[in-house]
């Protein structure tokens, strides 16, 4: 065998479990057929992250006053945004290529596609260069990714001019007055953030009735509320009928409690959701299982064809690139012969709007509808004294804990830098915390943070500062 | 008996362990001399983070380019800032005033001595009003704060007008050009990262040779030089012997190297340490025992004498709010008959300088000290994505294993915010997490707290992206 791994992409999930491999050991080449690093690194998490921050101080300059600041003329340069964002996204893409090198990872720039094979299915690899090169390996690992969803039955399909899914939004010539952003999940509602921080008019469609319909719905309704504040608007329980494309602009068809409406906007941005990139690489003729369009895989990432595995946004939700990463080194580790329990961990999930939105197990509604007793702690950012002294008292924590355990089973926050303060119920949740454990912490003062602390107090009645 | 317990001091320590008192359903009162709220919410944590937030602000302002924004004049109004900083601690001291009303827990507005008395000492309190009244109470809690600390031997004492400490510096008449701080510990170093990003000259003197003395030598360094590129100046190993007032400001004259020096100044802040407000309050005649000027306590926070308890600032350090409020929550658990274990839990200090500083657990000079087997890892923001896309690049996580255990006994934190990420690391350590724990956690990408993951894979040789 030429290889023992070969890891088919090279966005997070990929690469990194190309690292895990190679510092096991293990002979490693990975397949790109577009760039190293993959749409999170090129065309998603990163760069949409650089986009926000400029459009976040922007903001933020017309809230100088409330600090005893001051500016005139307060402006942007949306082509230097824009050319920041994707610097941002080169430096990255660099950095794949350099621990790529350091590793001694074989890159093969081309498409691949799988074959029967001996130990694990062959990979031909059209070569981006000309010509063909099959390689094999004793373990393959699909890291392919998805893309953007299309619905070309209502004429929703990026066309880079007046219809964009993230990559057009990512890059594009000028800046629009105004848009339709059809979905109101992270990537919807980050570059709805970012369009109306810019001054754009911004109108987002949710087909459920609620904004975020992943998240909790006490932080759906705050969001809303929140972003209202900052102008955006929303028609959510709509369901678009048509988006077609005029000279002006594009017009977004929908019904809205049966009755129909037209939105009218310059550009539309489709965030509808992804689709798994598990067409055109031989999964049919391997018989490779499939679970509504996504890679069936165990517990530890194995599909079941031997020898193949598959990780991130191809084998299932949710679609976050550190589910992919911590999948990849777990397949990666078992591969190489790491007697590790299933990949099975608590994931977090962040949106990047003002305020950022971040949490981690169960809504309440999901764990009524599993009909779970629970406890419920909230506390809001509002009577936190380092938010207030911060102005950023916009938001709340809610905790959720199983009444019959004490265990923490879901964390829901909303309000400035969750995201990164999320991690904290990660690691209680993963370490299997009880409630006893968490009021046990120290929470430093003063911080955001102390909420998360309070929320958890809350949920036995013995929250202190309300 | 009139009350289940006196609280003698309405600090964060003291207010809190009133309301869980409260809450387990004794009847409790408070004695106050000045401030609901004590000094961290009046003249300490809290008003100082609104003067930094808005130093920040304004710093980012001469920043805006890098984001593709822009802004003429920029300006601030010093009162305003001033201003706000006061209308956030006002807020803050109003909000104790309601969670006591609220709590049913009676305020006394006085100052308290106390007296030999029968289940507790007794308190004598010299009302505000005028007057005195004696309480009694089957415990009495002392959370009676600290003070700075001032030299006059070499005239070191705030005088308001060219020497302060940090009252003085809080609220200001106007703002000086130049500055001596003198200690570089949190409060030395906010102050001066405050008056640094208004545009003053502050040059910083710090007794022992590296600055941040508490923190790990390698934060230290980091510090340093960050703060320099600041523009602020340091004298470390600098003794200071003697600080003249003058006509125009202030002479400090210290000794570098056995080498004399004067700097000079509009004024000089004196942030070297706190004395335990134990003076005056009738211990010595109950007996009281203190170790270094701080009331003695065991793991209930139970002083020697029967029925007297003590936390927070007065009985010893580290010199925290959130260890204050750890200790007054126990204590009043433990006085209203719950069996808990004792009180000692990870604490974590914070530094809301530019960048932060937030550490808990052991330096690495510490573990070397106790010639303790360690690993140690380490992880700087420049090279994880979400600081690249925020432009927070600077600084760096490391984290220290005991190498026998694999328990994270230590964990250091440099860089925008961490302030409000440490909290994950004290939920680790609390938890009594190992690096298996640890690297099992799935941290959310793109989060600067990912690289709170890649320092603990360091220390174990499997650092992903370095």
């Amino acid at each position: 065998m030429e290889f023992d791994l070969i890891v088919i992409g090279s966005g997070p999930g990929g690469y990194v479990a190309a690292i895990r491999a190679s510092q096991l050991g293990q002979k490693v080449a990975i397949v790109e057929r577009e760039n190293l690093g993959g749409i999170c690194l090129n065309w998603g998490c990163i760069p949409t992250k650089a986009l926000l921050k400029s459009g976040e101080k922007y903001e933020s300059l017309t809230h100088l006053k409330d600090y005893g600041l001051s500016a005139d003329k307060v402006g942007f340069d949306f082509e230097a945004i824009i050319q920041r964002s994707r610097g941002v996204a080169a430096t990255m893409n660099k950095g794949v290529a350099f621990l790529m090198k350091k590793h001694k990872i074989e890159v093969i720039e081309g498409s691949a596609k799988l074959e029967k094979g001996k130990e694990s299915p062959k990979v031909v690899v059209a070569l981006k260069a000309g010509g063909s090169r099959t390689v094999e390996a004793k373990a393959v690992m699909l890291a392919v990714g998805a893309r953007a969803r299309a619905l070309p039955q209502i004429g929703l399909e990026a066309d880079g001019d007046r219809i964009w899914a993230y990559r057009e939004a990512l890059a594009p010539k000028s800046l629009p007055k105004s848009f339709v952003v059809i979905g109101s999940g992270a990537i919807g509602l980050e570059f709805a953030s970012f369009y109306r921080a810019l001054g754009a008019e911004v109108t987002v469609v949710e087909a459920v009735d609620r904004i975020m319909p992943v998240e909790d719905e006490e932080v759906s309704r705050a969001a809303r509320k929140a972003f209202e504040k900052r102008g955006l608007k929303f028609r959510v329980g709509a369901k678009v009928t048509k988006v077609t494309k005029s000279a002006k602009g594009v017009s977004v068809a929908v019904e809205v409690d049966g009755k129909a409406e037209t939105l009218e906007a310059e550009v539309c941005i489709s965030a509808v959701g992804i689709t798994a990139n598990t067409d055109g690489i031989g999964l049919e003729a391997l018989g490779v299982e499939l679970d509504r369009g996504h890679i069936k895989i165990d517990g530890h990432c194995q599909t079941n064809v031997k020898g193949l595995f598959a990780i991130g946004d191809c084998a299932g939700a949710p679609w976050l690139a550190h589910k992919a990463s911590h999948e990849g080194i777990h397949a990666a580790e078992y591969i190489a012969g790491y007697k590790t329990p299933n990949v099975h961990s608590p994931i977090a999930g962040c949106t990047y709007t003002q305020p950022q939105v971040a949490s981690v197990g169960l809504t309440e509604q999901a764990c009524k509808a599993e009909k779970r007793e629970i406890k419920v702690g909230r506390f809001p950012f509002k009577v936190n004294g380092k938010a207030v002294a911060a102005g950023e008292t916009e938001g709340f924590v809610k905790t959720i804990f199983d009444a019959r355990t004490g265990a923490l089973i879901g964390a829901h926050m909303i309000g400035a830098e969750v995201t990164e303060m999320i991690q904290g119920y990660v690691t209680a949740i993963t370490m299997e915390a009880t409630e006893e454990d968490i009021h046990g912490i120290v929470y430093p003062h003063p911080t955001m943070s102390e909420a998360m602390h309070e929320a958890s107090l809350d949920a036995y009645e013995r929250v202190l500062h309300l």
